[in-house]
């Protein structure tokens, strides 16, 4: 079984309550990657036999730090219509200094589409004309930063030698070992990209997510079609100010894109 | 007493609880526009006497019509460390159907952040250059949509008569009449784009926001240094894919990034 899909699996307690443990496999220094709650939170909502559509938005607040014990997670339907479907998140794990009380550890917000057979358009251009993977190194990890051992990802340029430290962060990614993309696999490549203050900074710093947002702008069918291929991530920054900076990406499957994803990121100097 | 004030009142009921009254000065053809139910939400975090920092992130789901009836908000303290502090924000209404049972209109998420003076960067050249808004034309409202009252919007290019119907919308945007910023009113004045698609298509079609994003950047400071002057706003679409397109935009007070916000938005053929 893939790391992926043993760290997404969830036991059902009751309608809209799992049982999960915590997902070692993609630990990063002190706590989960945040890409890998992401995932953990929308699987809950896929999982979940009320579910309909597809996803289209999910929304992931960084509420405290998820610790190395089983969480509870809280799947709520707020609201089914025709064409989508609203759901509220909770992962909760006991308070490390009262037991008796459950801390909040993540919170999200997703909502899923019935998308339909309309008028379509892309603007903009498509993706950077780039070299493919192939021909490109792939990222070492850092010792302890064990999530990392799941992903390959190949700079393009890498960021923290580019003349221009204000280009976009351009590289392409997939799961390791190559794994067929679904809707939580790609929540979770949408935390993967190269945080761009390190390159503007020339220097690696303590940063962490303080909330995600994520749009699927793919059909499942587009996600078979895609496979276990690299896609290209397209990432840059606006603004660091008063220790908070956003990050907005673009991940690309073949020239379409699939998802487009923003963070803001609390930093220290 | 400004309309959008007047339209923000909550009646405090108990810890975490308010009573509002539907805000018909912003409603738009079928219930409020979006932007007032973001501020109403963001306000309801605000208004909390455990409310620490400044708004940081705002997530709005339109998860249901909102009827022109009296509303309860209810906001819940996820969690507060010392630099963040995690809120849920959930508006209910009487279901239509059944008055007894209540119905989630709009659902939330709000990280608010203490600001430090850190290191500061900007990145990508700052706003488009473009004539100020005092030469420029006010954009005329259509019957009944009476939330475009409260709003001077003024286009530098009219993107429905555009060479390039995939050029940016670049618009100037304040309250009508002028009303000294502050974080309700950013969050509102970030649904106030130009629909993308509209011009696209050269056509006005029936649109309806699914999930907005706000990320603020600027201190409560900036804010009052902005007073009640124009803000540029900047506004691009990526994919109408499947009956929903997405919406990234950015909001600049005097050369300075404000705001950027996401969209994913519901559109019919």
């Amino acid at each position: 079984m893939h790391a992926l899909d043993a760290s997404l699996k969830l036991e059902p307690l009751s309608e809209g309550r799992y049982r999960g443990d915590p997902p070692l496999a993609y630990w990063n220094m002190v706590g989960p990657y945040g890409g890998i709650s992401a995932a953990i939170a929308l699987k809950g909502v896929l999982d979940d036999p009320r579910c309909q559509g597809e996803p289209l938005s999910l929304t992931v607040n960084y509420c405290a730090p998820v610790r190395d014990c089983p969480y509870e997670l809280v799947v709520e339907n707020d609201r089914t219509s025709r064409t989508t479907q609203h759901w509220s998140i909770a992962m909760r794990q006991p308070d490390p200094n009262e037991p008796q009380r459950t801390t909040t550890t993540v919170r999200a917000l997703a909502v899923m589409g019935r998308r339909r057979d309309v008028w379509e358009a892309a603007v903009g251009g498509g993706p950077p004309a780039v070299p493919g993977p192939h021909g490109l190194r792939s990222r070492k990890g850092r010792e302890g930063i064990r999530w990392f051992e799941h992903y390959d990802s190949r700079f393009v340029d890498s960021p923290m030698k580019t003349v221009d430290p204000d280009a976009p962060v351009v590289s392409w990614v997939r799961d390791h070992p190559p794994r067929p993309i679904d809707y939580p696999a790609l929540a979770a490549l949408a935390d993967t990209f190269f945080p761009a203050i390190f390159a503007k900074r020339k220097a690696v710093m303590p940063i962490a997510t303080v909330s995600m947002n994520v749009y699927f702008h793919a059909t499942a069918g587009d996600l078979s079609a895609v496979g276990d291929r690299f896609l290209l991530g397209v990432s840059r920054s606006s603004v660091y100010r008063g220790g908070f900076f956003d990050c907005e990406s673009q991940l690309w499957a073949d020239e379409r894109l699939i998802a487009t994803t923003q963070q803001i990121v609390w930093y220290r100097e």
